[in-house]
């Protein structure tokens, strides 16, 4: 779908587009097919009793029912600040935290605070997608700057510092990275940091998955080594996606800055939702019990994902180890094109997201990513299945062809 | 507050600040204030046990936990289309209707829909703030025709579009305007859908209070005259601002231009809210009686704040007749400046907005919007009374100084 000529549209908007991988990924929204695509939390570990019984209670008083505070509810922000001082080792004040409509929207305001049209953003190739559209539609001059094993190759970032870059800001999804489930290093977080300080950009440090790990927790957040950097985060993954509870944690004029733009943009978050997600959040050991949970049943799939791709593929399919979050990310051996793979995928019952929807500059045309959240693991080795069938389906066209 | 240059801000938001006016009546949310500032629903007609009952059995589905659809959920969507049909009499199709995270949400991606810096927009004089922020950070040209007690004239609308002005939108708030409580004639809503078609531009009908009608219903929206004319309006002032559900009502191109900037907004609303509101808004006959217990109630209070500010300032005060919404329109008598009686009647225990607060270009600097809706009967004649004290209070010092 692009947004054309047949209505006026403002002059920013006439080149922006659903993506086609989009477009393609909508056709596979059959329940015959099994999708590894989406990033959706495992529905039977959502805490969907406990947010019944939340709002049952916090509906006793009408102001869960009413207007919030644009930057969020007093009770909310005084759980998120306890709980990123926790992260940081080191105190946050309520007012360092904005409560937003899931962290896309604190990215999207984020943007329209900090850039120009022009300005230079920093991303990770291969990116969020959600990143690239916040910096497309911000007409922001969007620079690559590779991953590998250890995350953000922090090198090649101080190299295009040095030959005279000057990002206005740098975009990292350190802790388990979407798409390729990665994370940063301890060292690499140190530089990442001291490069912001040194050449005075911020840093992003979007973290919807950092409590999401499996054996051992990740190093400390980027933000602990630098004041310059602003941390993203949300309920989606770890609550509810429904909940649209994200947050930015930052500076208190960013915070400000972001808050009079979101008066313009919504008015205010749901006091409803974000009542909810307090007193989920405040139960400590109820909370720390569903952590629990989760890292456990997706530690168990990511293994069973990762067990299955290898028994189906052998050496023809290589994918990296995971620590934690949702994704895996892997990549065919030989001329296989994922973009093609999808739609006999879909035939074949199965989907996932090709790594070209990923790609800023970069070649990702045998990659993809596959979510080992969603379905159990009895799902997720039939999934890795019919990709074989799939593969060997187009493999053998391709021959013929 | 004001977004200033000690963090780097994009070039368009230096101007930005946060109203004088909003600074102040923040000085008046204290306990002892009656406050008659706000627009919120009166607390104890939120429907809570039934937003927490709908709640409970939404949940049993764990969907109403996850990601919606950018567009909305589509329960929701149909009894949206359905109820629009109903109000315009001709059927809409549910892909006609985009969901969004209140009404405010709608008017800024529709403002980033239709809007180049530049661009011209017409307004109501004296306007609702929230559109002038969202026109303002478009960076729009945005003219004012005034208002009278039949709505916006639109005798002097065809005059400027005749002298050549050539508006991509004309914003309206026909029904019950905010903050001039005036209804739009039938002859002048077939007058702006004639000019609207005439002229080329778009007519944005603002509706959240058409249902909130007291003696007999308004005249059929604008839209039923002219396909060129979007509607937006909210669960906010008929069900539960916390609910967050808004919605914009167009062709289904602009729709799909409003979701696709929503994907990056903020990806998607809450399907949890927007279940609860599609299945109270689904049960015909208990909305039919909430509506009926809203218009009664509102009715009342607005016959009990006239009354009581007739009692109060006899011919001092010119208040509007009110035949629906929330607010009643004021005009003092001889030199009283509202803006300078704020204060002072915060410290008598009452507050309002003053009319300055709605100003595009035109003097309102006598003027004042009360809101009748929030406050019970008792509270609202005690508040007449206080307003009465803090005049005479003012004009005393203004006589001594």
């Amino acid at each position: 779908m692009s947004v054309d000529g047949s209505i006026r549209t403002a002059r920013r908007l006439r080149g922006l587009r659903s993506s086609a991988i989009r477009d393609l990924l909508a056709l596979t929204a059959r329940p015959d097919v099994l999708s590894l695509a989406g990033g959706l939390p495992a529905p039977e570990l959502l805490p969907t009793a406990e947010i019944a019984d939340a709002a049952a209670t916090v509906l006793r008083d009408p102001a869960a029912a009413q207007y919030a505070a644009t930057s969020g509810r007093g009770d909310l922000r005084a759980v998120l600040a306890a709980r990123e001082g926790e992260r940081l080792g080191r105190a946050v004040h309520p007012d360092e935290v904005v409560v937003t409509h899931g962290s896309q929207q604190a990215l999207s305001l984020l943007a329209q605070v900090l850039l120009d049209p022009g300005d230079t953003v920093i991303v990770e190739e291969p990116a969020y997608t959600g990143a690239l559209q916040v910096f497309h539609a911000a007409e922001a001059r969007v620079l690559p700057v590779p991953l590998d094993d250890d995350g953000m190759d922090t090198e090649a970032l101080e190299r295009l510092l040095a030959a005279g870059e000057r990002p206005v800001l740098v975009h990292t999804v350190a802790t388990f990275h979407n798409p390729r489930g990665v994370v940063l290093s301890a060292a690499r977080r140190r530089h990442l940091a001291a490069l912001a300080d040194r050449y005075g950009f911020r840093v992003v440090e979007d973290d919807p998955y950092g409590e999401l790990w499996f054996g051992q927790a990740p190093p400390a957040p980027v933000a602990s080594w630098s004041d310059r950097v602003v941390r993203l985060s949300s309920a989606s993954k770890t609550l509810a996606p429904a909940l649209r509870v994200g947050w930015l944690h930052g500076d208190r004029r960013l915070c400000a800055a972001v808050e009079l733009l979101k008066q313009g943009a919504d008015l205010c978050g749901s006091s409803l939702t974000q009542a909810i997600a307090a007193a989920l959040l405040a139960d400590g050991p109820w909370y720390a019990g569903h952590l629990d949970r989760l890292r456990g049943t997706y530690g168990a799939r990511a293994t069973a994902l990762s067990t299955a791709l290898a028994a189906e593929f052998g050496d023809a399919v290589v994918s990296s180890a995971v620590r934690g979050g949702m994704f895996t990310w892997v990549r065919f051996a030989g001329e296989l094109d994922t973009a093609e793979l999808l739609p006999v995928a879909a035939e074949h019952g199965v989907a996932f997201v090709p790594g070209t929807a990923f790609a800023v500059s970069g070649d990702h045309g045998r990659t993809a990513r596959l979510c080992f959240a969603t379905a159990g693991e009895a799902d997720l080795a039939e999934a890795a299945r019919r990709l074989g069938r799939a593969v060997r389906a187009l493999q053998h066209r391709t021959a013929r062809a």
